[in-house]
């Protein structure tokens, strides 16, 4: 076992003996085959509250959650309109994957309402065959279930800027557009056969079925590989805001380029350069260049605790928890820093570790109380290391809005505080 | 590919041109670099409904599903009671995750709502230190996650007993009650540790804080192993129904051991003769003697689909699906015969096979038309392979009510009719 601060538990020994309701409730449930002394069996602790006299509900068809615990995502007053994005509680999740009510959305004309029976695919283009599927079509193919992660490559926009790096800021505001899910559907390939792609194809044009018909131009090579024609998530059908009933999926790559409500594929020998990828969704560059058709999402991890608005109540060993994830396979190794940058400690990884999936990451930490920069840095199957902001500004400049995968830092002040911590502090 | 009848599959090429609305709301999502000829750009097939047009939602804090998509656990009208379950939909799901919301419950005397900030473990006994632990201090230490199922060892109890068994059954109604999910916890041998188990301690009384005061032996060696103190599922706080705010996970265990609303654990050097061992949970065996403490649960399989209710609307080409799973490791092989038994061929397993996790397996058949009955039989790292109800009738009797893990077999008729098929047939 890590070292533990005995000190910062809890250490009451019990007390109290059984006596009561509590204690008649108990001996009914044991058999005779053990000898009990009424008078020296504990039942709960001193102090604690007898969940065993609390209000019950019965059996249910769809459960609820506690009352206590209301997790939910983060909608920014000035983003509520028929082009806007919800951000995942990061800071309130166990494990890698996000609860489905609770993964962040990003649309461009709402959600719409569309039922499972008249969704339709049309395939068509540079095909010998055009085809039209209708959703029970598709689920007679063979399918294949995978756990990935959808980033938006918008994601920590707002901690990049020189100009305005906020320090009272929370994970989920900052980096709440990555959600992690158990996505099951047909393998794009397998349905590009059956309609055959003709010689010359390069590139397919995914449509979605939104009011803003958003759509995305997708190297065929993709399609080939690992696209997936998602319709389940994390077990059941995919939520409306995931695109219901029909979600391009593509490991690893910007969600933009993922297309919900999916209802079109063109097969064509050029992309489409439609507005997603030629106003949007490109990063100018320092030299006045822009990078287009980015794709892939780099390697990236964020600490999701400690970090804003949690107080450290004292020091002693805490542990510093996060998510990586890198659009080229699998991460390899997260390094944890608890003074600004100077030492680094790898991390512990949460196996199994899943290409194009988030990983958790562990540090165990003891805190001396004093003020602190955290920081961490994951690196991928390919070498690649997550870089710092100054590396990013030099590489990109600082007009860029995407792809903004530099290592973030919270710095943890003497009373515990946690703020974040770029700019001057590293 | 897998060999797909194309016949089976709507094949309609796409006629319409674009035109009015549609026409323009594509045109102005698409920039000039892509020359585009209005009258040849396809949006939607025909007969398809335009979702661009459609009423959309807004982003929203918590999700919710489809209106088309209401997956339910299933609750017996009998068993509506303070000590009664819920099974969950396994035909509905995809992958192998259940929605926290739709994992199946079993309690003795309903679910207490317990306030997090008011729960605490004791654990006492046989220690150097006994202890109490808020759950602020149980949350302070190192966490894993694990995907782990758990089963209800009276899952499958309707369809034992020669004398009653159904056709017109559902695989929710007969085997919902094993649900799979990401957990987060501590490992209860860390706390343990902390504890000190004193010399001659071999086996844990684990109490849960509902009104039945459920309680379960539990040898030492499992809790020193990979029992964990759980208090995440799927990424966010354990449901309720699952024992919120603490449950004991006794990864592989039969459900009714993995205590829920976990207030108290007592080291001993011997069994406590709960009756829930004793008069329940025991299997009467034919000689007359009983099994106690089976405690793991053996390799299964069930197919999820086709299934009944379901109508196989025309022969061809049909993906069966289903869920394996053994409580001693990782399942190895499935396979699946569609003629009685009497053929077997390997299934396809979901990767990565996880331990103590379902697996999802598929097989795809191309069904003749003609009458058939399909089974699934798993075999797990141990060699151990799934029994026929005839091999567990020979072992056990027929008067047990737990751990029947036999072979479960569906007739297809010729109609496409779907039925529960063991009884004469198997």
């Amino acid at each position: 076992m890590p070292p533990i601060d005995g000190s910062s538990l809890s250490r009451r020994a019990w007390l109290t003996t059984t006596s009561g309701v509590i204690a008649a409730g108990l001996l009914k449930t044991q058999s005779d085959a053990f000898r009990l002394d009424a008078q020296e069996v504990p039942t709960i602790a001193e102090g604690a509250v007898d969940g065993s006299n609390l209000p019950v509900r019965i059996v249910s068809e769809v459960g609820s959650r506690a009352p206590g615990e209301q997790p939910k995502r983060f909608l920014r007053a000035s983003d509520v309109d028929l082009s806007s994005s919800s951000r995942s509680p990061l800071q309130d999740f166990h494990g890698i994957i996000t609860p489905a009510d609770l993964h962040f959305e990003r649309h461009h004309a709402g959600v719409p309402d569309i039922a499972h029976e008249d969704h339709e695919l049309l395939i068509h283009g540079m095909v010998d065959r055009p085809m039209v599927f209708r959703m029970a079509d598709l689920k007679r193919y063979p399918s294949i279930s995978r756990i990935y992660f959808i980033e938006c490559s918008g994601n920590g926009g707002g901690v990049y800027s020189r100009e305005r790096m906020p320090t009272e800021i929370s994970v989920q505001q900052i980096d709440g557009l990555i959600s992690t899910s158990e996505w099951t559907g047909v393998p794009l390939a397998w349905v590009l056969r059956e309609v055959g792609v003709r010689p010359g194809a390069s590139w397919l044009i995914a449509e979605g079925s939104d009011g803003a018909a958003l759509n995305r131009s997708v190297p065929l090579e993709k399609g080939m590989d690992d696209a997936l024609l998602a319709y389940g998530q994390n077990g059941e059908a995919i939520r409306p805001e995931q695109g219901y009933p029909l979600r391009l999926m593509l490991p690893g790559w910007e969600g933009n380029t993922q297309v919900k409500w999916l209802r079109r594929i063109e097969v064509t020998d050029r992309p489409a350069m439609t507005r997603e990828e030629t106003s949007k969704y490109t990063d100018p560059l320092g030299d006045g260049t822009a990078r287009q058709f980015s794709f892939v999402m780099d390697a990236k991890s964020v600490i999701t605790f400690p970090s804003y608005p949690y107080v450290l109540p004292d020091r002693g060993w805490w542990e510093i928890k996060g998510l990586a994830w890198t659009g080229r396979g699998s991460i390899t190794r997260v390094e944890v820093s608890t003074d600004g940058g100077r030492r680094w400690v790898d991390a512990e990884l949460q196996q199994p570790v899943l290409p194009m999936a988030t990983v958790r990451f562990r540090h165990l930490w003891n805190w001396d109380g004093r003020d602190a920069v955290i920081l961490s840095r994951a690196t991928d199957e390919t070498g690649y290391v997550q870089p710092t902001v100054h590396q990013l500004w030099e590489a990109r400049g600082e007009r860029t809005s995407y792809h903004q995968n530099h290592q973030r830092a919270w710095r943890v002040a003497s009373d515990g505080g946690v703020t974040f911590g770029l700019g001057e502090l590293v």
